[in-house]
Formats: structure tokens, sequence, C-alpha cells
């Protein structure tokens, strides 16, 4: 693990890595040391870590003492981009111009990262884990859409996370990986998405086998969550991980 | 209003009275003076203004600083039954016996109830604003079920009050008042309610005209809301009325 960059503001340390090919941000307390749960965030489609609901999301919970981490999903931000995710992103804007449903054509896409995805996360998270200002403490794991869609397999691979607030997002491909999940889960709806049909996204929902689980939709489209969630998400992570 | 009996216990003062011919509880926290924000609190059918759960709700709230009131419903507590509320009440027991479906038989209940209840709700509003421990603060509701079916009225016609957790409850005769509704709303669905069909939930969380609504659906039956609810609605009512 090599950081490339180290600043602070506002409370919160923010520091720049890479992790074999894998470029990420760690967020921490300012003067943050000794053991605290870790939260990972998964981008949306498209973004990067440091896109600014990401960033939102990361300061916020690490004003609240959680260690973050984000790192690019494989073919997005500071990573190469293969030829076949080019076909297969080039087939997805083709298949949603001609009026396909979305649901299948975004499930293709993180069905061809996941593997990848989780492999990366997985990684991360060992390496993260042994810094001293975060040490070996419980972990939640939070992504929307995307983030939702490759979170889904790595949280039923991976028994060190405990909690997570997930969504966006329908059931095409995650059925049997969410059948897996047993941990408290929150799960957004946007109530008017023009991306995500509401019933595949209840779904998704209904597909955990969390026995805590907590839908919450809001009105809007996709991309109109509102910003007391992210209050509400500290609530939730605070509750599981402290 | 007079004032029956005073206890305090865990740093909450608990007061009964009646108000008229309608017998109430207030709680605040103790040695409470000055202005405060207040929650009104509906019980739910069959129930009373000391129901379990409306004193758990009551004493979080008084805890977190807020003034919190309840009142026997019409017909229901230690107020007299009505030979009208007899028969209405043996036939919705006949009907859910023969196998009717709820929403209707519960409507037809709650809109025989609704006249007085709003009439009652706000001559004890207007009477516990005057207390010194009270004042005119914000206004909020509380009420799940038939605490939702007087609500949805008591809200539409009452603009003291300034946000609302409502739930466990369809939208059978209630889709007027909803659509009369536009203050914040956080709504409550039970994904397994045997008593509530799911999708008359969701018409009644549509119905309602509030540009903030937030939905937070759990699993299990009717009376299966998990204790966190009551925690985040401590966390709304902080938001809106603070």
């Amino acid at each position: 693990m090599r950081f490339i960059s180290r600043t602070s503001s506002d409370g919160v340390t923010e520091r720049f890595f890479t992790l074999d090919e894998v470029p990420g941000v760690l967020w921490t307390p300012e003067d943050a040391s000794g053991t605290r749960p870790l939260i990972l965030l998964g981008h949306g489609g498209g973004q990067r870590k440091t896109a600014p609901a990401t960033v939102a999301h990361a300061r916020r919970f690490a004003a609240a003492g959680f260690a973050v981490v984000a790192i690019d999903a494989p073919n997005h931000g500071d990573r190469p981009k293969s030829e076949e995710f080019g076909r297969i992103a080039a087939e997805l804007r083709a298949g949603m111009a001609a009026g396909r449903s979305p649901g299948a054509l975004v499930a293709g896409m993180h069905g061809h990262l996941a593997g990848q995805a989780v492999a990366d996360w997985r990684a991360v998270l060992t390496a993260v884990q042994r810094l001293d200002q975060v040490g070996t403490g419980p972990v939640g794991y939070c992504g929307m859409s995307m983030g939702c869609g490759l979170g889904i397999p790595l949280i039923a691979a991976e028994p060190r996370i405990r909690a997570a607030v997930l969504g966006l997002l329908g059931v095409h491909g995650l059925a049997e990986d969410a059948a897996r999940i047993t941990v408290p889960v929150r799960f957004l709806v946007q109530w008017d998405d023009r991306l995500v049909r509401r019933d595949e996204s209840l779904a998704l929902f209904d597909a955990l086998a969390s026995a805590e689980k907590t839908l919450h939709a809001n009105p809007g489209d996709h991309g109109d969550v509102p910003s007391f969630e992210a209050d509400d998400a500290v609530g939730f992570f605070t509750r599981h991980l402290s």
C-alpha cells in the first residue's frame, strides 16, 4: 500500500493511495489513532472514488468517527479501461437508447465487473485494517446503484462486513447473492426512479435474507436521494458498528 | 384543564389530566420550564393513551426534550362507549371473521370517530400550549394504525402541526385528506402486515402531497415495528421541530 498524498480540512484527513493497481482514498478523523469502525464506500456507475456524493458521504462518516475507504471500481476513475468493458458500455448505451429495459443491461455490466471488484475490496480491506488509525474493528459497506450491484456479491462473500446501506438498484442478477446476506441492511429506493423499476427494486429488498432490513423510499428520480439519508446512515452504522 | 396526578421517573414527568370530557396524559422532561416543541401521540384502535407502545414512545420523546401529549380517542380508554360505536365495532369484528377485507371496515370505524377526534385534539393542543412548560412551540403528530387514520384528518385541518410520523394503514377513506397534507412525513409500513394490504399502504403514502416524505418498511406483521424506528422518529422530529 503506497500513500501518495495527505491533506486535512474540517477535522477530516484524506489520504490518496494505491494498492497494487487499485487507486483509493482513505478518510479518517484528523489525528485519529487506534482501532475504529471502517466503512467501505462504493461509487456509482461511470463515476469514481472522488465523485461528489461519495466524498460528501465519506466526510460525513469520518466526522462521526469512522474510517472510510473508497476505491475506483474496475474500468472506472483512474484505472485503465479494457476493450471488453468499452464494448459492454457501448451495448448498454445503445440498448437504453433503443428503449430496452435497463435492468438486464445494467446487471450485465455489473456482472462483468463484480469478480474483480470483490477481489479488489477484499485486498483493500485487509491492507487498510493493518494501519494504526484503522485497525481490525467492525466493517460496514455503503453503496448505491452500481455501488449496490458490486456490493451485494462482496457482502455475500465477505464475513468481515457486518452492516450495509444499499439501494437504487433492481434484482436482476443479484437474487442468489442477496439470499446469502444476513447482516442488517438499510435499502434506499427512489420512488420515481426512471432508471430502476420500482417492482424490481422491491424484489431486491425482498431477496435479502437479513432479519433486520429497512426500506427507505423517498420521492424523486435516481439522483435525488435527500441529504438527510446520509445522516440517517450515520445513525445506522453507529448502532451496528460501534 | 384539570390535572389529576403527577409523577416523575427517569428524568420524565407524567401528568394525567382531563379537558372537559377528554382524559389525557402530558409528559415533559423533569423540571422543564419554557417553550419547547410538542408531539401529539395518537394510540391504536382498541387501545388507550397509556398503551405500552404509546407510553414507550412518549417517554423516549420526552427524554429528548419534547413535551408529549396523548389522549383517549372517542369511545376508547376511560371514555364512555356509545351504542353506535358498539354496533360499528361488532360489525367490524363480524366482517373480519367472515373474511371481508379489513381496509373498508377499518376506514368506516375511523370515519365514525374522526370528527370528534379532530375537535378533541385541537382543543387539547390549545390548552396544553398555554402551560408554562410547553408554550407555543412547533408541533408534531405521531400515530400508527388508528392513530394514523385519525391523524390524517387532524393534520389536514390543523396548520399548527408541522411534521408527522404516520403509518400501518391503507388509503381507504383517507385519499382526500392525505392530498391536503404538505408537511414532512415519515410513513411506516410493516412489509408482512396481515391487517393492512401492502398496495393499500403504498397508495396512502403516494396520496400524501408532502414534498418531503419517506417510507420506512420493515419485515414483520402489524405489531412488529422495530424499536429503532422510535429512535429514528426522535431524529426526524428534532430535525423538523427544533
